[in-house]
């Protein structure tokens, strides 16, 4: 099953719950673009490649919902409603980018002044190809990046880049799965990765479906193992990456390539073109979004909140990781190495 | 209230259970040394220097339970459960220090040969001591540490290093307590310090006790502000201090010195000389307790376990910082700078 998919029966878009696993694994569906953007915001989709493909097709639904009796009428709908999409997250571009290649693909058909049926079929058409060349990308990533992986290696992970995080598959953790897949052992240390826990819930629960060995570690634990020369590799994705090779990714992913380049072990962002944004010079620039403070507060042990009545909490949703820390960055079209800044838009 | 103290009427050593903080303030009383090792064992007194207080009460109530006839058979039943207190934490040097403090003190006693009941007063008299010393070892760490603390600083905070952490007063939270009470304003930027969450519950309970505001965070979070700007200084304890003045603490420090290193914001070690082990030359010597998995796991949200079922996880409680990334050691002799392995022994 994909992580986001279009069903044409009830031409709604479907999607796995994240927030109820490993509980359960439940599918809702989404009927307008506001839902789909409430199901970003609310991070019942979340994942760059994931949100990309979910926004895409909730411009489908726009244009599916949208009453519009000529083309500029469905434009100006699907206008409105990409504006929407767009303000559900800020930091992965990959959101921004399929709002683009979908509203570019209407507008190109537009100018041929096609009927508004027409374009409701485009949108579609193209938010599909946007899940399905995810999926391709997402394999010739794992292709790639397979090759900075050695039998043996117990690797760090941090948050979830597998299927859960793309239309299906995965990023980083599409890597691991395909050294496993080819017989290389390989063992993760999975960061829990707080404040929402993706690794210790998303990413464990993959891992157990693909039969790959792997123990839960708390991202403070990260530098501890790498300092005793207890892992060999350290992965992840990215929500961004500036055109100097700065990452933005999940909160905690900063720390954890400053202890693997401490230690002098290799890390690794992989991640797809698509989250590539070379209109931003470098990671300062990119909006880091701030999440509301229950996420951190929440937590509970033995049934009751941690921390008490009256606490307050921050909570930056990502950091920036500097190119500095990177061995490599891996998307679809190869692995890009440093100088990032001369290298990485030969790949995008 | 002291968090480890000596009632004299029942002849029992009481503790603030801090398992349940900060749902609950409750007082629990060891009558055994084998209770006290099950109380540091299981964490309902934790904290370096508290944790050796409580061994060297420990101590008392074991001089107290023997059934010797002699001083010799009373140092027997001392050397006896001392072995079994020594077992039950290995990484703070503080407990084996309390420890060997008051067997010592008994030994001079014993070769005076005067009576089972003399030593008996001697063993409660020395812990009696141990608790009193660190009391005020504790404002002199704060009064030499106060200096470090600028006006207006955002300060990180791991762990729990306050009045909690040791008999009363605390000894990074300490230097904090005492620059607020000044006058100066502090904001405390407290890391949850996964997995037992002494930021989130104790740290964050303390501050709320002394109005001093601050937010929690998650330990992964702490470079982000780092990077930003947004933290002038890190502050922490210390478990056991080598003769370079590597540091081992709470899981996390490392990665937290490490960022604070990498972004040029001083980090200060805050801890008694009783933490200091000049018999271990580095870090890479002490013993890091491997606690329980389910520590990692007993994480909730919504009341349900984060975790898949059958999810299997690392649990290394402590982490040592190398000496390079901290800006100054602060005790209660004064701040020592580096180099450390030249200026710590001369602190000692």
């Amino acid at each position: 099953m994909r992580t986001v998919f279009w069903d044409p029966d009830s031409r709604l878009l479907k999607m796995i719950d994240q927030r109820r696993l490993p509980a359960a694994l439940e599918v809702i569906a989404c009927r307008t673009a506001a839902e789909v953007a409430e199901a970003i915001r609310n991070m019942t989709v979340r994942g760059a490649p994931a949100i990309g493909a979910a926004a895409a097709f909730g411009l489908a639904l726009a244009a599916q919902e949208s009453r519009a009796a000529d083309p500029a009428g469905l434009l100006a709908d699907l206008e409105s409603a990409a504006r929407t999409l767009r303000a559900s997250r800020p930091t992965a571009v990959n959101l921004s980018w399929a709002l683009d290649r979908v509203l570019k693909s209407v507008f190109i058909r537009e100018s041929a002044t096609e009927s508004v049926d027409d374009l409701r079929r485009q949108a579609l058409a193209e938010a599909q190809q946007i899940a399905n060349d995810d999926v391709a990308a997402n394999r010739r990533m794992a292709e790639h990046g397979v090759a900075l992986i050695d039998d043996g290696d117990v690797i760090i992970h941090h948050c979830n880049t597998g299927a859960l995080a793309v239309v299906d598959w995965g990023t980083a953790l599409g890597v691991i799965r395909l050294a496993h897949e080819q017989g290389k052992h390989v063992h993760v240390l999975v960061d829990e990765t707080r404040p929402r826990l993706q690794g210790a819930r998303l990413t464990a629960w993959e891992l157990q479906q693909y039969g790959i060995p792997y123990e839960i570690i708390t991202d403070g634990m990260a530098g501890h193992f790498l300092q005793r020369g207890q892992a060999q590799k350290v992965f992840f994705g990215a929500d961004r990456i500036a055109a100097n090779g700065d990452v933005a990714n999940k909160v905690g992913t900063y720390m954890l390539a400053l202890a693997a380049h401490d230690n002098g072990v290799p890390a690794y962002c992989v991640a797809p073109a698509s989250s590539v944004d070379l209109s931003v010079e470098d990671g300062s620039e990119i909006p880091i979004e701030e999440r509301d403070e229950d996420e951190v507060l929440g937590i509970q042990l033995h049934g009751e909140r941690a921390a008490p009545a009256g606490a307050r909490a921050r909570n930056p949703a990502f950091d920036v990781t500097p190119n500095r820390l990177l061995t490599a960055i891996v998307t679809e079209k190869g692995i890009v190495r440093p100088p990032f800044d001369v290298n990485l838009p030969r790949f995008v």
